[in-house]
């Protein structure tokens, strides 16, 4: 990888597609702005005490316009910021000019090849002085894994200055690229991760793969600093995971195919939160929905909502749009493509592209690739149908469409910001160890209450007889923490 | 009170409506059984072990058609039952019969005095042998209650024979007969709830209100015994409390007013999961919904599926249908009635007959009681207008429909059953201490299972690999505790 | 048959149930008349004017209470009224009562046999006076059917006094009866029909089945009187239609099985304006739903809102729920039924019951017939499995609920004012021929407007420029003759 | 105007954005044929007798991809075929391209002045031999108006020589040009349009609209050639109309400004069948919905399926996003407009762009236009609040979306195809007088019918016993010519 570094006339670097869209980019930026009253309340609250002085922030999240929003407040909040995306397809070229431009060191560009997806991670990481971040904001935990990966190899390597990493141990594609990074990076300087761990002082996570990893890590004893579990509040989870995607769903099919909805019968794999968004979005479209899962609970709840519950291969060649939701590899397989309908489209927006097997439908004997627009391919199988494959398996909602809306990423998003102040916060409290913890539910409440005024919600007070009654506090936090909501 | 207490020809006690509907009830059983596939499944895999043998259950809850089923299911594990209901109006009649003719002690009749009800429960506690029972299945925790409150008696008792409880120290018109029923005890036997107290293993509570009770008597270390939880299993609460009410909502204001639901303003008070199934109900029946929260988390749910949310001053006069399903008190009062719409409908489906302020609505100068049909009433104010009220501010669904339908109290109280086995398998490891518990994740996944079957739903099963790439089990459990679905 | 006719202290006569539930009647008379606002503006309109003095209005159509308030709007407005109902078992008793009681001869009672059926629509055509009535409103045409078949058996009679009609050329079990009627009548009086006949200014038709037997009879000019078709109107068939049967199917199905829909599947027969009702009834209570239809256009609307379109057979062992509404006879058969599930209900919301093969089950060898109460029996067939029949096939809303709420059956009734004033106004005006009208569009506009208010709905009115743009007078009429709504 | 005309290497001439798209067109019409049934069946029946053999074909009408697929279904018919655009935003690029390499004459690109519009109407009535069309496919009616204008023109200068239309005698800035254009060619050839109407066998026209005007003409026996109402055969008015919008005016709104619908508030102005879909698409997005209406029949439908009814001016300062869909003027006026809320949207999908007052926006004093993506733009008030406009009042879904999806467009393009089939097969029968005519059941059927198997969906049959009690053909037609459906 050999790709030139670009700075502003004062010195900020960047890396974008073109720093010209970013007038474009600060149009739109402003426009978002009025649709995330969360982020906006946290400027006027927090602003004025610059709480995130001295806080170097990196972020690895899909640099979008939303997202603009959030790094800008972050930086009205006294943070210096770098950011990457978290997706290969998923920046917004405008946004991350407009960024780059006036607020942030930003590392991405829609289309990225994975190299150099890891190039800008490791960017966004670099410091120009030569030190890392103090607060990462994690989506995915891809920057949090360079990192981790990045200490256990300096700690190998520590041992006899001899054992490497080796890029040819693992047939991922994308780990072999992580491996190589770090190899590259212990010739030059062999502790600059174990240095930058202990500089940081947490982590706040978006998405519920991101925190699967953390809890894994915390099982194991292996987190190296504090981590924020932003997906599990519930005005992220039950928001952004649901009504982002019921939202973003039917746009990015829409945008890709212009395929009518109505009438056809669809198939959604996984009723978790974005399953149910997607399914619902679907069935409000005029689809019939057939919705497959693993979990007898989550069945249970799609059958009561009037959804067939079948496994995939039930209804194979009956079903026009096939979707994956599911947080597991290997939903679709290239031998289920092989058997469906004529221009069946398939898509991913679940958690990664290996949802559907990409690497089995390249690999089918005699497959045409049709390529229709970005990030629409029609796959053409030997027997003459073809599959239209959204997005090459990835989030298609970000890559077909311009993923979820500014309001409801305003609510994921406040959560981020609370988090980033509280680790930071209580930096040297000792409040927070190696482990992950949710945001208490006082805060999560309070990023509700942020988004009411701009739909004209009105909330009912307790009065001091009731809120004594039902032993609860006038102010909230309104339900035990087991709360299901 | 002295009502005399019949008994079948095999010596069995009971006092129902009319024993000669027990062919009715019997025939709406057979039917119910057909529905409740959970409780019938316990029967097959549990019954042949008769693993409730010795156990005197004691329940006091709803005695509707699918209690029955749930009695005999009880009974068919080899347990010794007694019965109640935990509602003066949600008994069915029929179904009392046939469970007093055929399987288990019952005191339960629709339309019960407060003085009855509390004699029923009195009754249902009091096994002939001068004993009680050894687990209880509570709904609401009046049984829980009466022999906490009667044991705190006996001990302040204890001291020095003399401290009796004082009836007139209250004004709630309910406690002061459970003061003066455990007052008369005192008298015959100072050590009867203390005894009972001491031979129960556990109770398994049904709903939200019951549960807070325990939850508190857990804080302030005073429960008796150690306490299930069924109402926080997924399984109950996210089915019956939102699945259950979206059915049984509009069935009640249909059965009792017949009036037409679409193109009618209903206010819905409290968007929790109750609220969450009722609102749902009348928007599908073509309804403009208006819904009341406290919680800004509800709120913000409510407002993003397009219901305004506004407090119930606000739509006072143009809503002609109020339900109230907070789990508070002093929701709907007098004052508010005064100033609704000419036959506006007022029903609540919460917790107590006083998130209706009835009181207030008799003690209103000048008005005048209607009696349209049993639990239905208009309540004509002075200037004309009158206010049509729902079963007296009790439950709406079972005091003027027949409650949840089967399928779906199939699933609470199969949770019931396996926590009524659990309780009693482990009456002596220790295992249950005096605290509140909730059924492990594999349990509740096990009820969902069992009813997926008679909805034609089929799973999807995890491969080895996919299960090792998740990191989770085949046969479950497929969430982290903290999954809210 | 020799049934004894009652009569009033002033002498009005009747047949009833109990003529002391007329209290009860009364009381949801009272609360109807809020909920129908287009009656109740008819008489504010009208009444002063008493526009049908001196007309003598017979009705056949449902006893309930909703035409109780119909038949009260008729002598608000002037009109002598007799009145049966047009289906055996949809009389509400109390309503029949109150009527009877306070305002008109009623001959109608829950649950007649067929003989009794048509004794009472023979009584409500025969005025004391021995003249017959000068309008008629009919539902079903059965009353327009007997004096048609009278008419046409004294013309033939009139040839050589010997020429009697058959009752045993016919197998159908109804018309038999009508021909003994009219044979009976004709040896005691010849000429009574055709007397009625001439001074019968004109009948509205309520139904659907009902008009079609009139443009039959248009087409062979044999009609013997003018008549309306209120079905048409498209504050008739678009709202009484649709949304009366979109509330009272479900309310139906729930009264007689307390049956849970959601989860279940759900076949709909038929998917025309009450098909339409019924199929979205069932999708918002949470059932999957499968449609039949003959009619392509029909069947690609239903796919459209997501519904499977597939023939009864393919269905037949999957679905739990099965309702016909097609206007047709012979759609499920008893050998349809011998394969379905153990207790499927099935219930008939379509035009008359043969839509079910009642006939079929009754005569399955071995089958046994178990009733679970009124209006609900479960068929056992040889095999074990048992199928549960609404209503014995007929209307299953008006036989296990209470039909259409008011609110609908006010658009309806007030077509039905409308047109007997319009038929009284015109009698000799020569405006209607014997020929099948529907009403103006402007007429049809002002139903709907009398309505919106009880809704809080306000309308938009046309600027003198809008209206001279579109060509469209402000005060309507809004749309041409074909517009489809 | 002096526009250059290209031509393709075979001659045919055409005026285009860039030929170059042809590629992505014609990948983009492959995928359209699978998705529209009907076009691709009339191929297969028709193509082979090459029934429109000899027959000119000129069409006005949103050259999208689905428009591609008519005009080459129309010329693998045997048609010669010259095709524009009728709105100036609404052309799809390729496929014009596409259309231009491969089939037809077309003249439109996406963003034309009025001048470039009326210039490419023209040219398509234009053929190189100096005569004109025989057949007409219209959408709103701008060739139609344009000929009758001209044979107008032509037979007041025939008088005299002198009377020329003048185009200062109108103040609407379209029809300004249209006399221009006539007025210009009057001089070159004073009886074109005299001639060309002459060869017209017939119009068949797509839109409410444009049938609207012609109903007029008819009315006023202007009518220059028969008319075939495409509009109102139930195939078309009930689902490109409903349907079509409610997928296409989400798509549209998502598209062009990335709002988040959920928990918006909505107005729809106007409930027929465009705001009949636009307020189902809204609702089902999770909107709060209200809607505004004239006519008390539409309205009395709106408030049953839980719409709000209110005049604009009642929630103006309440509501998100509007959207017009009257086929009137002046809806939303710039005073309106100027008391919104800050980034509101209005958008429009009714008949023309007057629905919305742009040319009040663009006076407004002190009033900036903020143009952020095509067809998207900003206009900020004096007192700074910002109005978002789609389209600069066009239709929204066409101008910021691509328009009704393929499918719904089949229903509507296979009733083109068979009205053109008609009027040509019948040009010398005299069986189409110069009159508007709709489609014959059975053919209205038959275009359903053509699009069943594409969705999975099978009909029922009728029984020989069933055709004959109901009185239907088993072939149809299925309803009378007045069912709405």
């Amino acid at each position: 990888m050999s790709l030139t570094i670009d700075a502003t006339s004062g010195g900020r670097q960047y890396k974008v597609k073109d720093i010209a869209e970013a007038d474009f980019g600060r149009l739109e930026i402003d426009l978002a702005e009025a649709e995330m009253p969360g982020l906006m309340a946290c400027r006027t609250e927090f602003g004025p005490a610059q709480p995130l002085k001295g806080a170097k922030v990196m972020g690895s999240l899909h640099m979008t316009v939303q997202t603009a929003v959030l790094i800008e407040t972050l930086t009205a909040l006294g943070a210096e910021v770098r950011w990457c995306s978290c997706n290969i397809f998923s920046t917004q070229d405008h946004a991350a000019a407009a960024i780059a431009r006036d607020s942030a060191a930003v590392f991405a560009w829609k289309g990225e090849t994975l190299e150099e997806y890891w190039w800008c991670t490791n960017q966004a990481l670099n410091w120009p002085a030569g030190d890392g971040p103090n607060l990462l904001v994690d989506d995915g935990g891809d920057a949090t894994l360079l990192i981790h990966e990045g200490v256990k190899a300096e700690t190998a390597y520590a041992k006899d200055n001899k054992n490497l990493p080796d890029p040819d141990s693992t047939s991922n594609a994308e780990f072999k690229i992580v491996l190589t990074i770090i190899k590259e990076g212990l010739a030059k300087d062999p502790t600059r991760w174990t240095r930058m761990a202990k500089n940081i002082v947490g982590v706040s996570e978006e998405t519920t793969t991101g925190v699967k990893r953390l809890y894994e890590m915390q099982e194991e004893a292996s987190l190296l600093f504090p981590a924020i579990n932003v997906n599990d509040s519930v005005t992220k989870s039950k928001f952004d995971n649901v009504y982002g995607c019921r939202h973003s769903l039917p746009d990015g099919i829409m945008r890709a195919t212009d395929v009518m909805i109505s009438g056809k019968t669809a198939f959604v794999a996984g009723y978790g939160d974005v399953g149910k968004g997607c399914a619902s979005a679907l069935k409000a479209g005029g689809a019939r929905v057939v919705v497959s899962e693993i979990d007898p609970i989550c069945a249970l709840q799609a059958s009561m909502e009037g959804f067939q519950v079948a496994p995939l291969e039930d209804v194979l060649e009956s079903t026009d749009i096939f979707v994956t939701s599911t947080g597991n590899k290997d939903i679709i397989m290239a031998h289920h493509m092989s058997k469906m309908k004529n221009n069946a489209i398939v898509g991913n927006i679940g958690h990664f592209d290996n949802e559907i097997d990409m690497a089995g439908v390249f690999q089918w004997p005699g497959i045409k690739r049709q390529n229709i627009k970005p990030q629409c391919d029609r796959f053409i199988f030997p027997d003459g149908h073809g599959v239209i494959i959204l997005a090459e398996g990835r989030l298609l909602n970000l890559g077909c469409a311009t993923g979820h809306p500014s309001f409801v990423m305003s609510c994921s998003f406040t959560n981020q910001v609370i988090a980033q102040l509280e680790l930071w916060n209580e930096k040297s409290s000792g409040r927070y160890e190696r482990k992950v913890y949710v945001l208490p539910k006082h805060l999560d409440e309070k990023v509700a209450m942020l988004h009411l005024p701009r739909l004209g919600a009105k909330l009912t007070k307790l009065t001091p007889e009731q809120s004594s009654y039902v032993n609860i506090p006038a102010a909230g936090p309104f339900k035990p923490a087991h709360y299901r909501y």
